[in-house]
């Protein structure tokens, strides 16, 4: 609906979207937008195939692993998840001190954290074209990683990422997760949790609740629902079919959740990555979870959530001095052809 | 100098280092670190060729192009540069007007502005292996069109850029910028603005001056100086071998500038690009300007500069949820071989 209305002839060639929780902006190119189905032939994950033989993740053994910090069986006695400090960490728990460094006007930090790996068993299927019950071993691993690690003296946040593909920074095809427990808290989280305060203040309310009510309303932007959480493509989409799978409930803890919740979290992972596996052929693709800091301060105000980006695109020199996006896909477009891909 | 030296017998893997503008965080894997020579090989632009009969910006008048917004001749008589409106705008400049839309709690504007591209004359040759004068003529054509733009109704910020290569995000190998007038200020630009801000409170003094003043005395990140120009390495480097072109004396706006200034530029860029481009055997590579906003509104403690960033690696799923880059290359050993490639 627009407000000023006084150009109706002229086309519009693009559109501003502010993100409702940072405030930040992205472009949604109108005049370039293309159809959904054309970026099914575009896109592939560009990875070089691994034979399972010589597959790291397949025989971590192999690679000199020990010792994992969490492993799930199947019925048959055969490993189904592993979970294993990274052997080429980008954070080090050697040790309980933190060296500062300042140099002049600089300051800096030793990387002290903890940088695991999150290994399911099949080495060729993508975790769309996974089992739900497999997705909620996954979603449990999360929890009890989170869990054991937060408390640790020098972690202030937790991150749980998954690169599948050249494209999304993947170095291996077999799936799998990283979990970054670290001692500083992100630029994107912080801008994410102050937008969250800020509403609240002037609306009293959680800015992803109103988010959540207004799309279950509109349905356009929404995917797929089950009973306690919902997967939709952001207004402010930054990537082309962008999607979040959130919590329907106020939450602002990741590791809060039950075992029905990871049941159901499983699932809408599983459609969510299904849709875009299916539905876009196979493209590189990033998620994350956002959750609350885990520094003992009240994040009552925030909503715990997992951002998927598939990387369709390349960010170019605009995208690298604005970090405003451009997105030649128009988010209602996007999820009225992922609402209709069906996966098996 | 470590503050806290405990714990000296164990490695160090890696170094969360602040950036002193923002506040943002980069982590410099110390123990992933690799040398600098080791890029050149994996680096390249992965652009198909185009023959310059075929190409768009040898000939723009095959494409439609009519009337150049600006152009420059050499003694010959031929073109040797031309900007012109951009066939495929990301922003239109069709509306005075600036439309904006509702949808219950979001909110948008209509993309207004202008989009336009900057063309040298050379179809093969890249920034980095053209003489000073072309480069000079760049910087020329830069702030003759800020100064066109920067009054017009709708626009608060320009923006300059250049895309070379895929991985940046190049669609043509043809040698071009793109400059953007648009209604919005960055997220990126505002985290310099506000932390500029902060700092000159804070210690009274600007932010870069300082940081330019203790890099010329320590050399150590320095690449390339002239009269009024230093070239250096971030210490928080975003991305291995990043760049940054900064006048030494203290200037928010960069479309003050003089036209022994703009020599100087030239050159400046002329060096930073020419050692990326032979150091690293061509990698793709963005650069972009930051300088105050063009809104009316005092930005006297902000200090523009010109940052080059290497796209010599893929942002992987930590960077896209954390907004902190993972650089394997420490930014002093870059500054350091950069500091030794010769440039014809």
């Amino acid at each position: 609906m627009p407000l000023s209305t006084s150009h109706e002839e002229s086309p519009i060639i693009s559109e501003l979207r502010q993100d409702i929780i940072t405030g930040d902006w992205v472009v949604i190119a109108k005049a370039r937008a293309q159809k959904p189905e054309n970026f099914k032939a575009a896109a592939d994950n560009e990875m070089a195939p691994v034979n399972p033989e010589d597959c790291p993740f397949c025989y971590p053994e192999k690679t000199g692993q020990k010792k994992d910090t969490l492993i799930y069986y199947r019925d048959d006695g055969e490993w189904s998840l592993r979970v294993f400090p990274n052997k080429f960490p980008a954070f080090s728990r050697e040790s309980n001190e933190v060296r500062h460094f300042e140099e002049g006007p600089y300051f800096a930090m030793e990387g002290i954290g903890y940088h695991e790996l999150i290994i399911t068993r099949d080495h060729d299927k993508v975790f769309g074209q996974m089992s739900v019950e497999n997705l909620a071993e996954l979603v449990d691993s999360f929890r009890t990683r989170y869990l054991e690690l937060m408390n640790k003296k020098s972690v202030n946040y937790i991150l749980i990422i998954h690169n599948h593909g050249r494209r999304a920074g993947a170095s291996q095809p077999h799936p799998h997760c990283q979990l970054f427990a670290i001692p500083v808290i992100s630029p994107a989280v912080s801008l994410e949790l102050n937008g969250a305060e800020n509403y609240f203040r002037s609306k009293r309310n959680c800015v992803f609740c109103d988010m959540i009510e207004w799309e279950l309303k509109e349905k356009k932007r929404l995917v797929f629902e089950n009973e306690n959480f919902v997967v939709l493509a952001p207004y402010a989409s930054r990537a082309a079919f962008e999607l979040w799978v959130l919590p329907k409930k106020h939450s602002p803890y990741f590791e809060r959740i039950g075992s029905k919740e990871e049941w159901e979290l499983g699932e809408a992972l599983k459609k969510a990555l299904g849709k875009i596996y299916f539905g876009l052929n196979n493209p590189a693709v990033n998620f994350y979870l956002h959750t609350s800091p885990c520094d003992g301060k009240d994040y009552s105000h925030y909503h715990w959530h997992i951002e998927i980006l598939p990387r369709t695109s390349i960010w170019a020199g605009f995208e690298m001095a604005t970090g405003i996006e451009v997105s030649t896909v128009i988010p209602e477009d996007a999820a009225e052809f992922l609402r209709k891909v069906s996966t098996p």
